[in-house]
């Protein structure tokens, strides 16, 4: 084992549009931590490369509140966070043996991390053993929360929803929906070759609904026909408001949107009167977060067509949690859904470059960094 | 009465980003219309003026969607159209009587207009009698759809309520509500001072709410204080940003918008989490639909915030109406609400003159134009 610890560090608050991992986080050598009794010694294996890591930073007179709904923000000069599988290297717990996989589902961006096994070090409770028969790929796809976790969340969220909770409108109303055939729902989803577009597709699907994805390129378009998708829109080369009013004269219904602006705007536009959007990322305003923002000029709309949009994070949603874990397992375990992802090898000291290589949305499904092989 | 009709045509697409009245419509001399069995004719002796005669209009290249939602677009040649009261001046109905008052919710904006008594040629069924007790002002006020009604429905809508419907959350907590004492809301409303601002805030006050209202001037806003508001800020010579900091340190709970982007950004900044907005109109982009348009930039907040934003349109609220109708009629009568209308006086040729003066915004309350005296 290495005789010291290393973490990646916030150092500088972004100025530019697009700042890059690497002028933001700094490497920094730190002392091992102290296993004490009741305690693991984690070293991680597999990180989930994602935006969050930048999303998340605390940036001054930009408050978002969004502490109030659980997520803690990373102020300068503490670790950054990300999702990650690790691997059990020292153990003073009975719960946990040696070589044990564990998701660390919000975590401190430190190569070696010790926790405690009651949970009362982490809002998230003690780290979760990944099942022998899950890959770690699967785990942080389909399983995490930043995934397939918010994927099946968002579509139970009142603005995600194709069909409303049983018997909401008494029992009579529950009789008659039993025999009653609903008319296809349409639903469109953005980022949809990204970590919660390749589960969500799939999960809409099962609904029986029409799902219309967009993405960037032609190529992961017409991957996306793999992961429930009836059709997608590859928008760097394609007009995407010709193309959705070819392939959805219908208009849509149901509008899960994880990338903002020109987007949003232009679903927004194919959108039915009384339809629902449900705001999962604005991964396009991201990095402009308290600079110049586009905005949602679509909003016209909103009030013109009775449109509901709501917004969606994951951290106000840790009760549903289980449930979402029990149907996703159960998904994955019959064949129902497939995860996605692209994994890419690396190193601990290599984190930064990989993150703003990898940023360039040239992947499809989630993006890992796999460190067992450095 | 006159020899010939006379009407208001919208002759001219609006091509500025704040058109006037009198450059989009034109006045047409017309033949009287006939009056046929079972048909009344109608002077109108009092007009709202309103956006509504702009926002309504057909544009090409910019479609709604509003007509799926009852609402027709007036097109091309087409009279304009107001809401109005009017007087019976002759009857071939056994249902009027000559001198009767009558309301036209949603009317074409003729000097002279026919009206069948089975209301089967209008979508809100036949012209609905103002009652003795109740002042033209007053019907166009607190009963009119397009300012005392929407602010009732719009209050009722999800995302404008304070307060779950009885029972939601089933008979036990339904039981338990009775006695628990609830934390008090904050309401935030824009355009305070306006139609459905002057009446929505008294509405909210009557729930327990903390009000704050937003308007132009510190004369108007200190005015609010007579209308259920708790506090009103001045835009025009007060930050509101600073303002909101200081008056609602504790947050918005509901915030309903009539102005949108510069106003409805800043108020979304003071939001509580899973805080409610409910965009009732967007009159700082009304004149502005299909050329630039200054966006949400606030809905980066929805989505970490948890947010919810709805779309409110009265038309699609039809089946309300009768309720709200009932509601504020004994709101009226008990002094538990009081109106609040600015009336000038004026001819129907100088409709459009009078309509640009007095979109400048010094005006409190709804905007009337009295043709009584003409």
């Amino acid at each position: 084992m290495a005789a010291e610890n290393r973490g990646w560090f916030y150092v500088k608050v972004p100025d530019a549009s697009e700042p890059r991992a690497q002028d933001i986080y700094e490497l920094r050598v730190l002392p091992m931590p102290v296993v004490e009794e009741g305690m693991i010694l984690v070293k991680k294996t597999m990180i989930v490369v994602a935006p969050m890591a930048r999303t998340y930073l605390e940036i001054p007179n930009f408050d978002t509140k969004t502490e109030k709904l659980g997520l803690k923000k990373t102020q300068l000069n503490q670790p950054g966070k990300c999702e990650s599988v690790g691997i059990v290297m020292e153990s003073k717990s009975k719960k946990y043996k040696l070589g044990d996989r564990v998701l660390l589902p919000f975590n401190d961006l430190l190569e070696y991390s010790v926790h405690r096994d009651d949970g009362k070090d982490s809002e998230f409770g003690p780290p979760l053993k990944v099942f022998d028969f899950v890959r770690t790929e699967t785990q942080l796809t389909a399983l995490s929360p930043g995934a397939g976790l918010t994927a099946y969340c968002a579509m139970n969220h009142p603005c995600g929803r194709v069909e409303e909770p049983l018997c909401s409108g008494g029992l009579l109303s529950c009789f008659k929906g039993l025999f009653q055939k609903k008319p296809q729902k349409t639903v469109l989803i953005t980022s949809a070759a990204g970590a919660v577009g390749t589960i969500a597709g799939q999960l809409y699907k099962r609904k029986g609904c029409k799902v219309i994805g967009v993405t960037g390129t032609r190529e992961k378009a017409d991957q996306l026909l793999n992961f429930g998708y009836d059709a997608a829109i590859a928008y760097k080369t394609e007009d995407m408001d010709q193309q959705l009013a070819q392939l959805a004269p219908e208009g849509i219904d149901v509008f899960m949107d994880n990338v903002g602006s020109h987007q949003l705007d232009i679903g927004t536009k194919h959108m039915n009167v009384s339809g629902k959007v449900v705001i999962v990322g604005c991964m396009s305003e991201v990095d402009r977060f308290g600079h110049e923002v586009h905005g949602y000029k679509g909003y016209l709309h909103v009030a013109a067509r009775e449109l509901t949009v709501g917004g969606f994070l994951v951290y106000n949603h840790v009760k549903e949690i289980p449930l979402a874990i029990m149907s996703m397992a159960w998904m994955l375990q019959s064949g129902a859904v497939k995860p996605a992802a692209t994994v890419v090898e690396g190193s601990f000291e290599g984190w930064a470059k990989t993150v703003d290589a990898m940023m360039s949305g040239a992947t499809f499904g989630r993006l890992l960094l796999n460190l067992a092989k450095s």
